[in-house]
């Protein structure tokens, strides 16, 4: 059997949260909550189940979702989706990644991508013959230069996936990076592929800009978003697309022969639980407090957390305690010290040792004060 | 925007539902049931919801449901697939049936399949390059012509798709398909993708044969279902896929990329739902007695109804009453006389008038009297 991924192994997502049951080592690793979502939204789906809504929605999504998505979008970014035709509700927001990418790549066609990259983009560019090409972003700042993303620009050049707030870097594109983006590719017809789903867990002065809101990017922008991420429901599976009627046309052929639809009474109690705006605009100070622990809680410990803006992950440095590379320290932290995290270099094509881990602290206080009394041992 | 499918438009299904609804017509065409699930599923469900399993489920299914249903095809079809390596639950059967033409399917291969065929194969090919073989099958009897179908190998087949029983013929595969399947694929090494996701629904002499049964298939086929068609549930979209170890693992390769994991509750509630297997082994009985009811009442009608071996769809001949194509019929079919179908010409890509439509059975025998009523005023 002749691979078509033949350098892809099972995720370092499902790895290392394994590894963490096997060692039943505190999982900080993969990115979902270790707390539940509100009774008030189970109420809402065990009201649709009871209510015959098990049947198959539409293709794009029950009406009433993709209503309230419109309406959350204008209210928080200021931007118009209509509902009929630029909005399509997905299997998550990994579903609504490969789609896009499956819609647009075809072989030969070059992908620019930044890393440390979320680790699903560059395997979906190859199933589609695509060639990623990323642009390496260092510690600490991660910051993107964006003369070498010029540099890397051809006429094959098909899509560029942006990712703000950033998952792994916790960092967030600023307005000036959206500038710079939109000045690159004003004479190029390359698309961008968004992936916004932290959109609602941004920090103090970061703000979250999304490329919606620039009409020279949002002309040619696929948005993901994801449900899983705004109300702790990460194995619902369900997350949206925005795109102008033309992108939107496309992506639907394919997702229409991916998945067909999304699970119809989850998508009925998503609605519903949407009208209350206080349930996403909350979100940001939730996590906020519990990234504040964790960094004090670091304090004591020999790992620096690096800046975070945004997500509910934090990069720490461990250089001071050890000079092993990132995979071979993730992995003696979680079986000797009983932490799993992830390694940064997981999200880079090429091997590279930043001493750097990233840490889900998408968790109870509780959690975190354990873990970190973990990390305080390692040395 | 090139578009990948420019002759791909929205789907029958997603078409006639919607026509249907627009003209309040009795909604026959696309395949659901108008009745509901069993409630101690719901409430197996809502347990799983409030148990708080509501974070993402392992990438390969809940481990749980993967013995379900290891179990249940052992004892259904005397086969044996590992429950770690060789299962995969998905986001419903559509995106396991596109997950194992994205992992096989390069730019130039060729994918051989049946005509009339289900709508999603032949796209899902060719947004992988691939290029569709269609072997045309003529009613009444859609029988196979295999010499036709060996006249079609060639060393850029790569995959062969096969459905049984057969959406939309209602037929099954006979032992002797089977054979001759065997017979001119054994020296090739193409592959099997198998969408038998209306196997627990056949009738009287007509019996479920999976590719899985026969070993020199099984090594190379991909096994397809559903529980949508199990249990009355075609809106929670869960399926699964069964495949050797090594397919499994390309399979599984895009899957994790693709959608990553299935909802969680519905898993497990699914799990628990299985160890009861009288829920699926009267399924046939449930359906027939509807079938029967149907073709009752189609007696009174012009319409003739074609052999019905499998699945709850029918299909019925309405040349006894109108010579227009089978598009045209079925779009009056709705507007004047408020009955949804499916003209049989959906599945086929070249134009060709049969008159013939897809009658779908799987509601209540109200409705089934409402609409053959209906049906007997079309003259
Ligand atoms: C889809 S599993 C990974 C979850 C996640 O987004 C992450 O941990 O980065
Ligand atoms: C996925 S929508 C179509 C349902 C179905 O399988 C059919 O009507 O044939």
């Amino acid at each position: 059997f002749a691979s078509k991924l033949p350098n892809t192994a099972t995720s370092i997502f499902t790895y290392m949260s394994r590894l963490a049951l096997q060692h039943e080592a505190i999982n900080l690793s993969q990115g979902f909550p270790d707390f539940d979502c509100s009774p008030r939204l189970i109420a809402l789906v065990e009201q649709y189940l009871h209510a015959g809504h098990n049947q198959y929605a539409p293709m794009a999504g029950v009406r009433a979702l993709r209503e309230q998505i419109s309406m959350k979008v204008a209210a928080t970014l200021g931007v118009t989706y209509d509902v009929e035709t630029e909005i399509t509700v997905t299997a998550g927001a990994t579903q609504a990644l490969f789609t896009v990418i499956a819609a647009l790549i075809r072989p030969g066609d070059e992908v620019i991508l930044f890393e440390p990259a979320y680790d699903a983009y560059a395997p979906a560019v190859q199933v589609f013959g695509g060639i990623p090409k990323p642009v390496t972003l260092y510690a600490s700042d991660f910051e993107i230069d964006w003369d070498a993303v010029t540099a890397l620009l051809t006429p094959r050049t098909r899509l560029v996936v942006i990712n703000s707030p950033n998952n792994p870097t916790a960092r967030t594109m600023t307005d000036t990076d959206y500038r710079q983006l939109i000045r690159i590719i004003r004479d190029t017809d390359c698309y961008v592929l968004s992936d916004e789903v932290y959109e609602h867990i941004v920090y103090e002065e970061a703000k979250h800009h999304s490329a919606a809101q620039y009409e020279a990017l949002r002309r040619r922008t696929f948005v993901v978003a994801s449900f899983g991420k705004l109300y702790h429901t990460t194995g619902w599976k369900v997350g949206y697309c925005l795109a102008p009627m033309e992108l939107t046309n496309e992506f639907r052929k394919v997702h229409q022969f991916n998945v067909f639809s999304v699970n119809t009474p989850i998508q009925y109690a998503l609605a519903d639980f949407m009208m209350d705006a206080e349930e996403y605009l909350r979100l940001s100070r939730f996590f906020q407090k519990k990234r504040d622990f964790l960094i004090t809680a670091l304090r004591e410990t020999g790992f620096r957390p690096l800046p975070c803006h945004g997500t509910y992950f934090l990069v720490a440095d461990y250089s001071a305690i050890s000079d092993l590379p990132e995979r071979i320290f993730c992995e003696i932290l979680t079986k000797q010290y009983g932490v799993a995290t992830i390694p940064i270099a997981a999200f880079y094509h090429q091997e590279i040792n930043q001493h750097l881990i990233r840490i889900c602290f998408a968790k109870r206080e509780l959690t975190l004060q354990q873990a970190a009394a973990r990390l305080k041992s390692v040395s």
